[in-house]
């Protein structure tokens, strides 16, 4: 068996850990317990498995310090911000709770039986059941919000559906103890082994998704990681879904008079939004697009002035580093000129420089907008606003793409961008930035390959779709009906003979 | 250029058309013609697109009798059939149209600017876009409803979503027709080229879902059609969806109660919806379990009695009509009694005879349970309910289970298959046959790999999500809002901070 190690970024130090990589009967022990788990969570229904993540949410916090200071010293992120990335965790367990209180997600419809052009149509009930077991793969760069703890978790586990986290290799004791503080509110609840587990190692990963009791896999992370997950389904018989959230370039464009009004500002809220998190989050814009004129140089220099005299970043992991480094000197020998780029003090750890390169808008080539991880942007320069729609298209398609407008831009021009970005993107932000991603209803965290597979959010109330199934009720006698779709049930918006009715309201508890 | 070429499968005549096999430059041509209609079906908006859909659905009655005489020529169905599936084409654009003026299916959402536990949330608006071009593969045995003028171009057509079909090769004459009926309502309203368009040939079909423009594709069809379709998208640098519905047995259950109390009337709904269209459904049962007890028997001869005195089925094509013969065969060599199988004259096309196979349930092996597209059922005769949940686990997924009882069956064990076949299937029947998809909101026509991929439809309502994606817009001026997300816009459903709004309703003109 090998020992899971773990690593601190900060120094670099390798300290081995109780953990083991998961071999491969032990995997299948666990997906054997995760089918038979399936069955107590969808009999524990909407409303038992609401109170289920608010005690999961609870149980997090309350290991809140512990939690906090093992991802510390596995991610290198300040405590304030994982501090507060457990808090978003919680929030998303309760806001799961909320979405199954509400039962709207259900999409239960009733069609009763009725004369029809075709001829007499049966009674017919069609309401979203869980898919089964569901593999997640945690990311490096959320240590709770999308890993163990994260919103995969939590949307899966309220669809009804069991979850088998592959424990990202950067943080396996945060990931340890994330698993113990949900599975022993699972415990509490009543709920028997299998509703959450973990495995470790990049093999179980494969055998997980290739195990026939998996139906469906979510993923935040590398287009090579995905792409090695999706040749592993490719060899089951029976496809599943495999929900990837990839790369993201994220440009933002700064209108002229956006940047004549508010230069300073703006180069603060890019600074902080490029650097924040060492830049390690897939909404960082990697692009911003700003004008070559006097309130586009005011930015630029504003920009310079923050880069300049900032401190290093310290990136998650040694693969990280590497790939920032490698990708920062890609741009640079693509034509990225350097605009500024702090000393950092060498040391042990994996700590970068912020970089902002620069590049007029005629040199921008493929090369530079690929996603660089880590706190680096592109300013590109460009003369006439009227010419970004034609960039903006050969830009690869992104989670977000954000405008900076003012009162004084040509309107005509800015429809034309907001199109041409959301064309290509699944979030568009106005006079704002794309990091910081509101945890809600009406979020999409999702956009065109490679930001994600398109169809579905990882993040806020829709993403539970990804993990039920539509299934239908053809003159079933009432007694064999989901209560959900009885006729005298009305708690929750149902479309009854295809009229939208809304439900009565339950109040959280 | 290959001329295409039309085959009777009453008589297996071949004809050429004036139609030719599409070529690579003519497809491209196809594919950026239907780009660029994409803004104009966009443009468009929900109501608009429901006038179209209207205005097609009237377009297809108006050539009513043209295209039923093509089509019974190119695919040997009855007139009344035929009819009858025509309306249904018509009935699904009209309820699009319907769904389309109800606005539910955006899914629009509004979180207004809120403090939250996170900090200050900005204001957030989702709903759902057209997702782009989209490939339809018309099917073999439904030449209106799953065809060019069937569910999939009608929901994607609602979706704003242009339509680009690949004709089966066993109607193209059919085919051509509807296309120019439904191109023609599109001309009258003022929609340009490319909204709807036609390709013939294998290679185009492939080449279209390689082409970057297209974004998602739908097909009823083969597994072995869904593979090679599937191979050719592996191609694409971007993942694209495919929606397919291949193969699906539709086991149906008797109960001993059942049989004893209705095994006559049981013998007639089984023997109409094994045979009917010549068995040629997607939704066939191929498996019926029947008790070995007297009421059984009974069933049993009376299913017997009809199939003895039936005439034979003329099949679609030839390569349907060899399939049939080859799996039939391999059905009896795996061990399946021949029960009834009338003598049919040997003629030209491609005719063969109604056959009913009876086998004990513990010689049901996996060859039996494949699907044999065509008149036949297969009888599993067996002792004990009780035992069948084990053996419906042997089943291959499938779009719908069946289950008929009686008021002595044990409900216990009723719930126990009820469950079994939920498990497997996207659409459970109680006391009825599964043939006789009714087109509503509540369908639910997919089920688990191969039935169908599983999270959606292709009948129904909510088949149209297939081809949406969410966007967001974050912190949006009023004017750039679509106005289905602007605040005083109340005629939709919509999710309001979380709250379901139901909307006002609009009477359909």
């Amino acid at each position: 068996m090998n020992v899971v190690t773990t690593v601190d970024p900060r120094d670099g130090r390798i300290r081995s850990t109780n953990l083991a990589e998961t071999d491969e009967s032990r995997l299948a022990a666990i997906a054997t317990a995760a089918s038979r788990a399936a069955q107590w969570l969808a009999g524990l229904g909407r409303l038992g498995r609401a109170r289920m993540l608010d005690a999961i949410a609870e149980s997090l916090e309350f290991r809140r310090v512990d939690l906090v200071a093992a991802a510390a010293a596995e991610t290198g992120l300040s405590h304030a911000r994982l501090d507060q990335e457990l808090t978003r965790a919680a929030v998303q367990f309760r806001m799961f709770g909320d979405v199954l209180r509400d039962g709207g997600y259900l999409e239960a419809a009733i069609d009763h039986a009725a004369d029809t052009p075709l001829g007499r149509g049966p009674d017919l009930r069609r309401m979203l059941v869980p898919l089964g077991p569901v593999a997640v793969f945690g990311a490096s760069n959320f240590p709770f919000a999308f890993s163990v703890a994260g919103g995969d978790t939590a949307s899966a586990l309220a669809a009804g559906s069991p979850v088998i986290v592959k424990a990202h290799p950067s943080h396996p004791l945060t990931s340890h103890t994330s698993g113990e503080a949900i599975a022993s509110a699972i415990r509490a609840a009543g709920g028997p082994d299998g509703v959450i587990a973990l495995v470790y190692g990049e093999a179980a990963g494969l055998w997980l998704v290739r195990h026939p009791a998996v139906r469906a896999a979510a993923l935040t992370g590398s287009v090579g990681a995905a792409r090695a997950i999706q040749a592993a389904i490719d060899e089951r018989p029976d496809p599943i879904p495999l929900y990837a959230e990839l790369s993201s370039v994220n440009p933002i464009v700064i209108m002229p008079a956006a940047a004549a009004d508010r230069a300073d500002q703006i180069a603060d809220g890019l600074f902080a939004s490029f650097t924040g998190s060492g830049g390690q989050l897939c909404t960082k814009p990697g692009l911003a697009f700003v004008p070559s004129d006097p309130g586009g140089d005011r930015l630029v220099d504003g920009l310079r002035a923050r880069v300049g005299s900032a401190g290093g970043s310290v990136l998650l992991n040694e693969r990280i580093r590497d790939a920032f480094e490698i990708r920062a000197a890609a741009f640079e020998r693509a034509g990225a000129r350097v605009s500024a780029r702090p000393r950092v003090q060498p040391c042990a750890g994996f700590t970068v420089p912020p970089t902002l390169l620069e590049v007029g808008l005629p040199e921008l080539t493929g090369e530079i907008t690929d996603e660089c991880f880590g706190p680096l942007m592109v300013v590109v320069r460009y003369r006439e606003a009227a010419e970004l729609d034609a960039a903006l298209a050969t830009v690869p398609p992104s989670l977000t793409g954000s405008i900076h407008s003012g009162s004084t831009d040509d309107v005509v021009v800015v429809r034309r961008l907001v199109d041409a970005l959301s064309a290509r993107s699944g979030r568009i932000v106005f006079d704002g930035y794309p990091t910081g991603v509101r945890v809600s209803w009406a979020q999409h965290h999702g956009g065109p390959w490679p930001s994600t597979n398109s169809l579905h959010t990882s993040v806020g109330a829709t993403s539970i779709r990804r993990f039920l199934r539509p299934l239908a009720w053809q003159d079933a006698p009432e007694w064999i009906l989901p209560e959900e779709l009885r006729d005298e049930f009305t708690a929750i918006p149902r479309r009854v003979d295809g009229r939208l009715e809304p439900g009565v309201e339950i109040s959280r508890p």
